[in-house]
């Protein structure tokens, strides 16, 4: 059985592995202030295309996300997120048992726009109601779709003037700005935003998320956040090496150009044989809607997560593609597919 | 400059590495509900000598002790720790941050006995103060004592007839357990207390932890506090395989009695070289009591923490072997603290 | 101007501020254990026709809310609310901020019915979701209906096959169990839930609710969660007094009568001047729906909530009558609405 | 029996509640917003000598403390008290259950001194640690010692000079301040320290504690934070009422002096018959040393806490007197120790 299921289905990339057997042996310093990691967070400043930011390296994505989000924000203060949100239903409650409300907006799309924060504040009138500080959007969204450039600007404007801090969580940011509808880089989200993590479990490390902090006053004193948390590695290296790897050269883009082009030529397929998608997605994530026998006949060869009940006949299912997955899989997804 | 600072400065052994390597291509599921991480979990069952314990697997010990804790304890509920409590002091209030006041007790070798237990209990007899429930120790402590098994019985024994819970933070499990002084196994911690956990980071994994839960009425739903506290690593893989490779045969023990081994050739060179210890330490950290200016020249080709001022011109140190670190490293250790 | 904005405008009913000045100067125990506090724990069990249910008086509603589900939860659990419930908006995070999240869902009448809580149920599969445990409902609800018998029987069965705790929040309790619609007694609320608070504040009362927790297992240590939440008053004698005054006799029912009593000849006025209601409320909140000039003009001589907007000419206004509510102010206002 | 067990054995001073029963029936806004709680406020500014600072009123002593703290805070920030501290020991964890450690130090008159903060922050040096942020003293202290303006100005320097917060719980700062050994004024706390409280509770209110912020950023969203943890009354005007008869002349003051004048009755007494006491108490608590058979036949007229064992034959009894307490009780109770 060949799996869509996601995107962290295989191990890491080979030159990651490669690149931490070469150091294993080396006696380096603990909790990630190893030369590797060190060197790691310079070269991130750098492709994000300023020095007056802050990189930390945790192991994963629920843990960054309660991690910086319970370090910026006051007790009374709280979360916007779309209902899409992964922190809103796929994190087990972690921010709230930081103790953080997240307000929930319904969207269709999966993006926060400003309007939508903007009726979220207008409900929040008193102190007999939270506070709303910190807008969390996901890059690409969980239903597969990105952000322009202009839209992260709009919102941005829409924060900064409004006190409101802009948070995105990018566990699959790799294949947002890889995507060949993305008009953004590295730099723009920096610009953006007031911090954002780059995912590396699902595009491609054993583990390991990298938080920026763009806004000069949530730096202070994050590391004692971390280690709170439980965060801080002790072998901060296996980190600091994978992040190094991904970044000395395109390997990080390159390996999520991978994972669209693969996710690309499936929806190619499916429109071919005649399928419509349940959302617009140009990243690793589809959604195509299928006859429930065809989702059975092929359950048979691979695996998949059933998305949601689209009518009595007809269902949406999620199909990721990665930086594993192989094309000869792909097309024969799609050959078996016009088969049945 | 060769580091005796601590047990984590290489990255893995070898072994683990190339068991990685070797299933790094095959899809797996993620969350620690892979094959290896099944066959890991069976096995440690095995080794701990009981089926009805629940077993699993952390990236690290600071997350391992919050999230055990937290999931353990009822709001009002404390725990009871020695003054060198390794959550007391060196977690960043990890514990606190869950909610739970941290009873010290002062102790003199670092290790709990039920009169200390009973003190404390005697001092916390309303509601206006909270109520200890969790005893917390660790093994080997952080100054390097072991516990008899004499001693865990009795402490047991002593937890069990008053209600309380008994936890064991086994960072350095492994040295305590191949210790010329231990007269315990895996399966006599677990028959003794209701969780304890043994640690991988110190003894040659990359990082991971595996928690071992005996009591029954802890265990349920624990994955949920897991994933709650972000410590559920989509590639779970990543610790099944290394805890699989550890217990297979007897590589974590030999690696642990590697590290106790270096230790005493450092005691009887310090011993032989005319120097005291701070502690009475069959494990492998060692707190030779040297004069300051021994201790300077040390510096200059060692890495290593100064514990403690002892007296205006002597300081104890604190020296960790592993189970990568060289005999020739520690011979000629000894021989250039006889030189100076 | 008089005010309709809510039940808590004027201060204590007379009878109540002559108990706390007769017992005001005899020595009494603290924290609740005197002996008046004693009686009104009795004479509450009595009047809920149980003797296996613990009393605990609490100064207000949040803090109630707040300290009974934090102290019912493990830290994966979560609350389910109906989008109308005080504690999902007006209370300023304050389950959150314990810890736990709510789950919100959409009702029309304010009230959960059992097919709400098995959509939630259904939805939360895994660990990677909160675990939903505690049912909160209020009754009379946030938007003046009020359950039936039938209604909460048919929740508490749900809940009770279904391992879920039923909580009401009743803060406006008196106001429900005295409504013309209302077929329950203080015993069938006591039989049907786990625990429920008796609203004081709301209701004659300075200050003060009565929680009463049915469901054995949630009774251990009740008093250490409210001296941990800042909830057990030096001198509790104040609570333990005045809900001995509201219930020796039915004074606590009769205030709640006359408040719904003013609420009918309200809407029946309006009923007369060609008004419709929002909602069907048969309890001491109403919210009529009227032109916004109407409105205006009202509010040069009342004070009361604009409730929500309903159209561009007409909203509706929140109208919430008391225990000192007075008749003639009552009749002033309908026929002040009549006038203009 | 009499008793000298505490300071809020009896219900108000009767102006007090002459005062709540005056002001019964007019409808005030709620939630502190009431012309009482407003006139209070500007009222205790002026007798604080500034008017840059903000006030609060909270029920009870525990609920300020937590309520202030875990406001002030950040998640990794901890807290430096004595090891007599009221907040350490006797409010069930109340601030570790917000999420903050408390580092205590153990003193001998039950005051911190800049040496005693300056060997925490030296004993906490890293991310590994938490990180001390706020020092809690209480004056008087909860062993009757009282600061003396020296005491206070330089610990509050040491505080400014190392980005420390210094905060006071004044649960009986009215006999601190009305001590015959005390030579600071209201004006004197409010210029030393960030935060402090003056306790109502003790000192002849029904139950209210007025919160001082004095540090600019300390102030934002403050009423944010009360409502969430519990603490904001609905009918706030109890608050109001209490504290502006309180400090509207002197009352205040003048129910503290009397406290402490029937205090040193007993102290005179208890010296005339050869006893001594424990600590050095000028304020309203005292700790006499008396013999186990003197505290048994005591025990059978009067009501008190025994503190500690001194020795095999002798225990610290504590004798607290209040506004409330009668100087013929006074005189009685030194006869029958005399007669004993």
């Amino acid at each position: 059985m060949y799996s869509f299921k996601n995107d962290y289905s295989e191990g890491a990339h080979p030159r990651i592995l490669g690149a931490l057997m070469e150091s294993n042996m080396e006696q380096l310093e603990g909790y990630g202030e190893d030369k590797y990691t060190v060197k790691a967070v310079e070269l991130l400043k750098k492709k994000c295309g300023r020095d007056n930011i802050d990189v930390h390296l945790l192991p994963g994505g629920t843990q960054t996300n309660l991690t910086a989000i319970s370090a910026f924000l006051r007790p009374h203060e709280a979360v916007i997120a779309a209902n899409t949100g992964h922190i809103l239903v796929h994190e087990t409650g972690a921010i709230e048992a930081t103790g953080h409300k997240i307000i929930s907006i319904k969207v269709n799309d999966g993006k926060l726009r400003s309007e939508h924060v903007r009726a979220a504040l207008d409900e929040h009138t008193d102190e007999h109601m939270v506070k709303p500080k910190l807008v969390y959007i996901s890059n690409p969204t969980e239903i597969g779709s990105i952000y322009t450039k202009h839209e992260l600007e709009q919102l941005s404007k829409f924060c900064r003037s409004n006190g409101l801090l802009l948070y995105v969580d990018g566990a699959r940011l790799g294949s947002a700005l890889t995507s060949e509808e993305n008009d953004m880089k590295l730099s723009d989200i920096a610009e953006n935003v007031d911090a954002f993590y780059i995912g590396g479990t699902k595009n491609g490390a054993l583990m390991g998320e990298a938080l920026i902090i763009c806004k000069e006053c949530l730096k202070e004193d994050f590391r004692f956040h971390i280690k709170q948390k439980g965060a801080l590695l002790a072998k901060g290296r296996i980190l600091g090496i994978q992040f190094l790897e991904l970044f000395k050269d395109n390997l990080y883009f390159d390996l999520a150009r991978h994972s669209n082009d693969m996710a690309k030529i499936l929806k190619e397929g499916l429109c071919e044989a005649g399928y419509s998608l349940l959302t617009h997605s140009p990243s690793n994530q589809i959604f195509p809607v299928l006859p429930n026998e065809v989702i059975e006949k092929l359950e048979e060869k691979y695996m998949f997560y059933i998305w949601q009940k689209v009518d009595e006949d007809n269902s949406a299912i999620r199909l990721v593609t990665s930086w594993a997955t192989k094309e000869e899989q792909v097309l024969e997804f799609i050959q078996e597919l016009k088969r049945i």
